[in-house]
């Protein structure tokens, strides 16, 4: 029990190592007038949008802490508001750090691609640092103060964190990908212009997206996944003894240590930027094993401990073959991406069609690799060990958001780049910056998804243990009910994410037609284009068609509670469960694919850029832009934050329920 | 008992009443030499694609046989066989008429509407009652010989139908798209000639897979079903007595009588073909509703008569309600296709990502009206009701396979009209017919996806009593782990067949590209394609494009049985059934919501033909082509295949699985 105080430490050095990265970090020559101008307009931008998502969001939690209040406990509440500031407070942080990178990096790639690759990869870790440092001060604070018996209140706080995460993820994926979207067909494919160039009126709104999207909310995705597992071992936990309770606080203290060796060996020297990132998250990998083993030991836990070890590094393995698995289905040198490339020359349908059955085809490993690790780690050390393997699996979430964060930073180093005419020299270095980002992407996104299933797993099993299922008959028609209604919401809620990224998109379309066609000498470099207008279309879509979605994905799991009992929201939960790691796989997937196979044609082959197969090629990676950018990864968080809806309600649905 | 002899008798009728069909429609007048010319190369082409397969899967159906023999018993290999000639010979008989039908519905269009729809209608009713028959005739022959013991006799009967419908709908389903993408993209999109234009070398392979597709293909889908979910409810009803063992195979009786007195009242006098296809439906539904409350008051059935009635009839209400709310989704004249066709005006991009979300929404209440269905049926009389639900919705299957049959022959009519010149008017009413078998298609495919996911249930609930599983649960980690892959299955197995269609497709392309540019005036209607060429194209590259497809839905389950155990496989199948109705509804849907917003711009809507919206929705209906006549279909028979493979093996299942 004493050992418990490492967590709250571990989390204090941690946000203090952002800290000091921080400081440093603004200390950097920002680069030239025009860079300066461009990076305030993205970080105002930026901010803008996270400012009314805010405020939007905090009337949604604020109805919601009272609806808690109300119907739960006042602690719930106040655990449930300090969830959700905390993971605004973090995917802030973390945008503050890009914003102020992605220019410091353009600025220090004019000197050399090691000095940029390091500016970009410490701006990515201040947001995984500070966030994985807070959620772990909190968990471990709340738990200090109200001991094994408030597990419900710190459920609340994990049902707060992962609300907002959804809002999150949702929202910023919608603006992202309606800046993307409207940017890339109006001016690269209609008007023939290049990528980022500043005559684009939606171009600052895109690099906006790429921080409050792809910053903002995965940050806010994983580490909603990290809190909820925690968690739900801790729950699951309890029937087990007080050392099992908090073994999954211990484990994420030691996953912060390994995260923060393992920043400090990510060095370019002249290698490829995507191999540093790789065996940065190799070696944390490699020195969490090796401090958890001695963890485990010192703990003893009553002759268990080596199989909870097996557990935890199987979650670990899992989430490292998922990634590598899944990497084949994306990579730009790889047989799907090439095929797809070629379908391409036969039509854009040819094309979608291919990268369609290619992203459905990709789901197979990470299954296989999620159920090797369930099996592993459910035979190990039974229902605990599943939530062991996922804490496991996200021990080392602070190193993966931070080479998750380097994306955004070098792609918006590359924007600012060529925006600011730096010359070619300097957007080729940003160029193979960027290439990095996406390869390290496939590993990240492995790990979110296959801790996404684990946690969910967890989060499901603690569920059971509240409402005191001892058995969950997928043959009564209550928990097969259940099942298909699962099944059927998050490829239902996809459609209205992807539904609000074409509406907004299509807003975004007519506005930059109309900019081009209506401010005189905008096509000819003389005036500049109204910026704030297509920030702004971006910002109001988003958060206009987020309600529905994250509306339901409360509605959907209380509704089949309410109404047909524990049974059927127990199968629902697994319903979604399976079906949402189906379709997020597919989606994101799918996505990456279709977008290496555009870069596959643009890097010159198979008649390059403007060719018939290159045009064919730009309409499956607009279709893949919601996908892999907006539904995809959304999904993860959808399902985390219905079946905490199921668990935090647990006690009512036991006995209000009208047919159950 | 006495009474069950209505059950061989109905079968025989129904051949009968097809048989007297077929001599009345092959005495009817043919038309022009130019047609007949036309209609016997869709004849040979569609005799010669059959033939290739059937010999193909002769080979498969033996060494299957082979196995069953040696690994359960003679009896079962031999029923096996005998379904799958069954299956064989109706599709067969069914494309007979079809491939006769539809010169003379084109040569009847040239006198008058009504006279067409006849010809057409009663064209389709020849498979819908010749199937039907001769499935009823042979269960109950079966159940003579071997009596309630024999039972697993009867699965092996039901397993070699659904493995010779699975490989039908997978084979014509890709043979059918391969032409049709082939036909349009070189026809329509590059050259801009007009569809079913004879010039165009793909013509005749199109015609021809509609046939081996739509005809032989959906029949064989449907009829699986049928067979699967009757002999299921004959299993689950052992328990409970020889009269809810028989029950099945009469209230399959009392279909065909309704399916009979229906077919008389499909009359159009003016009216519009679609309302009488539906009209005709209905009053069947109403008709069997009679019967069957009269048959179940004459049984008795312990009291629980009333109770069996509902759940008979509460499938056939889900099945007609599925059918019209998919339809929404679907109609030409509803939001969801004209937003579709709006969304077209920004780009192809757009088109399919609108299409896409919709299809996914459009799962939500075909699955509240399956769940309702369970709830009803399960709480009234147990799991045997779910299965006798499935039961009352397929009861009916003779007349939806007549409406469903009526499609592809009048689609033949308009392409042989319009390719032997026939005039203005007659391609009019050829096209008006073609309209209502698209309306059609909606109910029927409602019908055919609820009847498929309460039948394998069913199955399912066979299955687990079969291996003696009191309890499924789902938080045991292999229960879980099966759910994953099962979920995991119908969506890879999908991607495999649309990447077949696609791959083929891309032959097709360069085949009739080739032909235009080789042969001196084929453009200027001088020369005669080398329809023959396509045809083999199509052929070959369906038959071995199903293989690995047709092979995995059999090694799947037994994979996972023989791997994990008897409650992994339970996991399997319900995985796989939420999973695969959910895939089946999204793909049918969007494909059919693709089709229809082409076909709402091609009336002269957002510019019409040729515009750039045109172009864009001419994209998204050649991605939905696979979705909605190839995978989307074929998802149905595929999970009742799999569901089937694990009833038959169940008992090695039991005795030899590795970790189970």
């Amino acid at each position: 029990m004493q050992a418990l105080i490492i967590a709250p430490i571990s989390g204090i050095i941690s946000i203090l190592a952002a800290l000091y990265l921080f400081s440093n970090l603004v200390k950097q020559e920002k680069g030239t007038e025009k860079m300066i101008e461009i990076a305030d307009a993205i970080r105002e931008g930026s901010n803008a949008y996270l400012k009314r998502q805010n405020q939007t969001l905090a009337v949604f939690v604020l109805i919601m802490a009272v609806l808690l209040w109300i119907l739960l406990s006042f602690q719930v509440a106040v655990a449930y508001v300090l969830g959700a500031v905390c993971t605004a407070l973090a995917s802030f942080l973390g945008m503050a750090a890009a914003v102020r990178a992605n220019v410091i990096t353009a600025n220090a790639a004019r000197g050399s691609l090691d000095d940029a690759f390091k500016v970009a990869f410490y701006g990515g870790a201040i947001m995984g640092l500070s966030i994985v440092g807070m959620a772990l001060l909190a968990i471990s604070t709340l738990y200090f103060i109200f001991g094994p018996e408030g597990l419900d209140i710190i459920l609340g706080f994990s049902f707060g964190a992962s609300a907002l995460a959804l809002f999150a993820k949702a929202g910023g994926g919608i603006f992202t990908k309606t800046a993307d979207i409207g940017a890339d067909l109006v001016g690269k494919v209609e008007l023939g212009i290049p990528e980022d160039d500043p005559r684009n009126p939606a171009v600052i709104a895109d690099n906006v997206g790429d921080n409050v999207g792809d910053v903002a909310g995965t940050g806010a995705d994983l580490i909603d996944s990290y809190i909820a597992c925690v968690v739900a071992s801790m729950i699951l936990g309890r029937t087990l003894g007080i050392d099992f309770i908090i073994l999954p606080l211990l484990i994420g203290a030691i996953g912060i240590f390994a995260s923060l060796i393992g920043t400090f060996f990510v060095r370019t020297k002249n290698q490829d930027p995507g191999a540093a990132l790789n065996n940065g998250t190799y070696l944390t990998c490699f020195f969490f094993a090796i401090l958890a083993f001695l963890l485990i030991n010192y703990l003893g836990l009553e002759d268990q401990g080596f199989k909870i070890f097996l557990a935890t590094i199987s979650g670990l393995i899992a989430g490292v073959i998922i990634g590598i698995t899944t990497d084949y289905f994306t990579s730009i040198d790889k047989a799907p991406v090439l095929k797809i490339a070629e379908a391409s020359k036969t039509g854009a349908a040819m094309n979608i069609l291919s990268g369609f059955s290619y992203g459905l085809m990709s789901i197979l490993p990470p299954i296989i690799g999620v159920c090797a690790a369930i099996l592993i780690s459910f035979n190990l050390v039974g229902v605990y060990g599943v939530s062991i393997s996922a804490v496991g699996m996200l021990s080392i979430v602070g190193m993966i958001i931070s080479t998750d964060a380097y994306g955004p930073i070098v792609d918006n180093a590359k924007g600012i780049a060529e925006q600011s005419g730096l010359g070619e020299e300097v957007v080729k270095i940003a160029d193979k910056l960027d290439a990095a980002g996406n390869t390290a992407k496939a590993i990240t996104k492995g790990f979110a998804i296959g801790a996404a299933a684990l946690t969910v797993l967890s989060i499901f099993a603690a569920y059971s243990e509240l409402v005191d299922i001892k058995s969950l008959n997928l043959m009564k028609s209550d928990v097969m009910v259940g099942l298909f209604i699962g099944a059927m919401a998050p490829p239902f809620l996809s459609a209205l994410l992807i539904l609000g990224v074409q509406k907004n998109a299509a807003r975004m379309i007519e506005e930059v037609r109309r900019q081009f066609r209506e401010i005189p000498g905008l096509m000819e470099g003389k005036a500049k284009p109204d910026y704030a207008r297509c920030v702004d279309i971006a910002t109001k879509g988003a958060l206009k068609e987020l309600v529905l979605p994250g509306f339901l994905s409360i509605a959907f799991p209380l509704a089949v509670g309410f109404l047909l009992g524990k049974y059927a929201l127990g199968g629902f939960l697994g319903g979604s469960i399976v079906s949402g790691i189906v379709f997020a796989l597919f989606m994101s997937n799918a996505g990456g694919a279709w977008d290496n196979a555009k870069k596959y044609i643009e890097d010159g082959n198979l008649g390059g850029k403007g060719s018939k197969a290159h045009i064919a090629a730009v309409i499956g990676d607009t279709v893949g832009d919601p996908f892999k950018d907006t539904a995809g990864p959304t999904i993860n968080t959808l399902i985390t934050v219905m079946s905490l809806v199921a668990t935090v309600f647990a006690p009512l649905i036991v006995k209000y329920s009208l047919f159950g």
